[in-house]
């Protein structure tokens, strides 16, 4: 039977029902408690992930224990799988940030279907190029950007780009976690929020921001950014 | 004949010499000055460049002119090829910052090549997974170090990492580039690079930085890092 789930990830659509079969016969699911780990940086690496429900922050960290986050990823999500390129490492840690259900497939089901099937190959570096682009973004928005113009970017990530009129959006996880996911300190996110709010006319209640129009958030944001609104570089929460 | 100077690129030797006969066909070799645009961000991408030397910016510009550096290469390094997963458009723009030779090839020719031999496919995969690395390295540095720390990690990609004793380190670019290519202001670089030396006792002479030994830098820089020196994951200057 095919695994309908596992065929919403966007770059594996490209694969036929065997492959899915051979995967599912050796998938695992489990339910997860927040802060639980998945795996860390530099484990050895036997299967990768994808979420049905939760959140999962990849992250690295130094030896004093100062976490860095690559990615805060939601249902629909799969990670763990470049590992194949990585010497059967994994190139980060992982830990459930909100209760998840997770299904883990075999890495090694993965890499044999790879070196066989040249349209799944050149799917996956589609999804690979997608995401250098949202890289390079990300390194450039940590250059040009200050914190408020981040926040303001984060925040029209969350929504659909051609809404028109009020919006209400809510953050996806905690503000804490937020920040750490913009790289910044907690206490800097606050007063950048803050100065946001001032500079835009948005409305902050507690994880809810009220705006009037978007154009209040891109005129402010995109300004400092070389990619225009609507955006195709930059993918946070949603997928 | 096949093409010596471009089976140098790793992740093009697992190609045949028809493949390379194909792309000298259409090759295209040119001496550029300092300055010349090559391509703009989002141009209509027909062709991908090899550096048989000099040196070339990779960079993003805001609607205000600001620039973000995607990267600076030299000899060696081919760039604009992954703008066959991009739609045929470049992801950034690329400008000649020292004299250089370089030679040009379809990405029509690449493109087939990648279409029908997925051993291209996975060595493109395992080089896009290994820049994805250094990426996320560069996310978290500018998260997590300092200026000088960043500094100071850009002097240890230019050296071999395991070399004793007293080294002289030469900037392989003039230092405005060295301080854009960190995502820095000039007048930061040049107060963050008299706080390295204040801090690790290196010496700086111009572009000339002499070190006792590498453990100066490491134990200044590294200390805020997630990998361990020596490093495999940040590659600048050299490839």
């Amino acid at each position: 039977m095919s695994n309908p789930i596992l065929k919403n990830v966007p770059y594996l659509r490209v694969c036929d029902d065997t492959f899915f079969d051979t995967l599912n016969a050796g998938a695992q699911q489990k339910s997860y408690k927040k802060g639980q780990i998945l795996f860390l940086h530099e484990d050895e690496a036997t299967r990768f992930y994808f979420i049905v429900s939760g959140w999962v922050k990849l992250f690295r960290e130094t030896q004093d224990g100062v976490q860095s986050v690559v990615n805060i990823l939601n249902a629909g999500n799969i990670f763990g799988e470049t590992s194949i390129f990585e010497n059967d490492l994994y190139p980060y840690s992982a830990e459930v940030v909100e209760p998840a259900e997770i299904i883990s497939y075999s890495l090694n089901d993965l890499k044999k279907e790879i070196e066989k099937n040249n349209k799944l190959a050149l799917s996956m570096l589609s999804a690979m190029a997608k995401y250098r682009r949202e890289q390079d973004a990300e390194i450039e928005h940590r250059s040009i950007q200050n914190a408020s113009q981040r926040i303001g970017c984060f925040l029209l990530r969350l929504v659909e780009q051609d809404a028109e009129g009020p919006i209400k959006i809510e953050l996806p996880y905690d503000k804490i976690l937020v920040a750490s996911r913009l790289g910044m300190q907690p206490e800097t996110f606050s007063r950048a929020l803050a100065k946001l709010r001032d500079k835009t006319g948005i409305r902050v209640q507690g994880s809810t921001i009220e705006v009037d129009n978007l154009d209040q958030l891109n005129s402010f944001s995109c300004e400092a950014c070389s990619s225009e609104f609507p955006c195709k570089d930059l993918n946070y929460a949603k997928k």
